[in-house]
């Protein structure tokens, strides 16, 4: 029996569980809870009964903490933690820091991450039925129109030479969000690269690949992203 | 002039700008702003230059302080006043009713609110070029049957007699993401009516329509919702 609370997750292919393990990375946490990587595809272990009367969602990251208690959704677990866990607060420190980090967070995850999630599923029909079958090339185009109109906004914020997104000297959760709206950009699936369209989202994911919390995360070369899974 | 913060916002029909004057209502600050309500249909005052400049996505709400500051979306704009301004949180108290708050508001704004907007841009073509244009009614029933979907795991999640979705004696921020969502599910171009189709559901509506912070909120009748618009 192990006292430390427990996570529900996937490999670094799947963008949310990539946020929660880059969160924890740079919180300087992440060995403290025990990591259960489900094997997502093509069975959808996440969508079985046994995951599902945890979080009737069927999403990951879900975490149970060693009293039993469950909590689910990213920028959720994220909230919780960063709260009741010493250190840094990845959040924002200060009531203004943390609206602005999720003003960010909220753009960069509704406009960018998950348009390009969304894109993903509807063109992509090769995870089965417990994951996505629904088929629609048109929306998938919609989506990806989107994901990069909105990343040319993000481009812009970040052309004053800033190094994250609040023009702190350390990244915010919205910083964590918009890496990996980058490295699911470049699933060969999606085939949107941002960093190759937009020159200050390169600079941005250059920053990332210098840090010990990124390549930490990423450690599991399991990614789908060539630079990521085959560094040199 | 004033010294009173600005808030640019839509007449309640408009859920996003709806989920803030609730918010404000519930914690009773809602005559600490001046308001302006932009007429949204069909011209899109909010995606022209005047907004624009303060908010590049062209969204509201947009909260605009009395330093000049400017602070956009929803969630982002409830978390700092709801840390800034002194009463009730209504995001959560503790660490982990934060964390399941924004769980639920999580979930209900990405599967339920979220899925009927987008139905509603997707079906509607009345907005015109500012607002949406994009036609795929496809993906429009796709999102019906989303939204329906999850609508059914939160009414079961209601079904133990609890009044509110964490279980207290007063609304938190995912019960007002949820009132919004049932409100713009009855708006005539969606007619998914949640409340029609489940009992907790029904339950939780008939609460929210005793409350005083709700018709305040709804004061303007300008929802686009008869019972809400003529009440008796």
């Amino acid at each position: 029996m192990t006292a430390k609370p427990c996570l529900f997750t996937s490999p670094s292919a799947f963008p949310n569980p990539q946020r929660l393990r880059l969160f924890l990375h740079e919180k300087g946490i992440a060995d403290q809870f025990e990591e259960h990587v489900y094997d997502m595809s093509p069975g959808g272990e996440q969508r079985q009964w046994r995951h599902l009367k945890m979080n009737p969602w069927g999403e990951t990251p879900t975490l149970r903490l060693a009293d039993g208690s469950i909590l689910s959704e990213t920028a959720a677990i994220v909230r919780y933690l960063d709260q009741a866990t010493p250190g840094r607060r990845i959040m924002g420190e200060t009531p203004m820091d943390q609206g602005l980090d999720a003003m960010w967070d909220n753009r960069i995850w509704v406009h960018v991450l998950y348009r390009i999630t969304t894109m993903f599923h509807v063109l992509h029909q090769g995870l089965g039925p417990k994951l996505e079958l629904t088929h629609n090339p048109a929306w998938g185009e919609h989506c990806r129109k989107e994901a990069l109109a909105h990343a040319g906004l993000v481009n812009q914020h970040l052309s004053d030479g800033r190094e994250w997104m609040l023009g702190k000297d350390a990244p915010t959760f919205s910083d964590i969000t918009l890496a990996t709206a980058i490295a699911f950009s470049k699933f060969p699936v999606n085939a949107t690269p941002l960093d190759e369209r937009f020159e200050h989202l390169d600079a941005f994911w250059r920053r990332w690949q210098q840090r010990p919390a990124f390549q930490a995360a990423y450690a599991d070369r399991n990614s789908g992203v060539t630079e990521l899974d085959n560094p040199k």
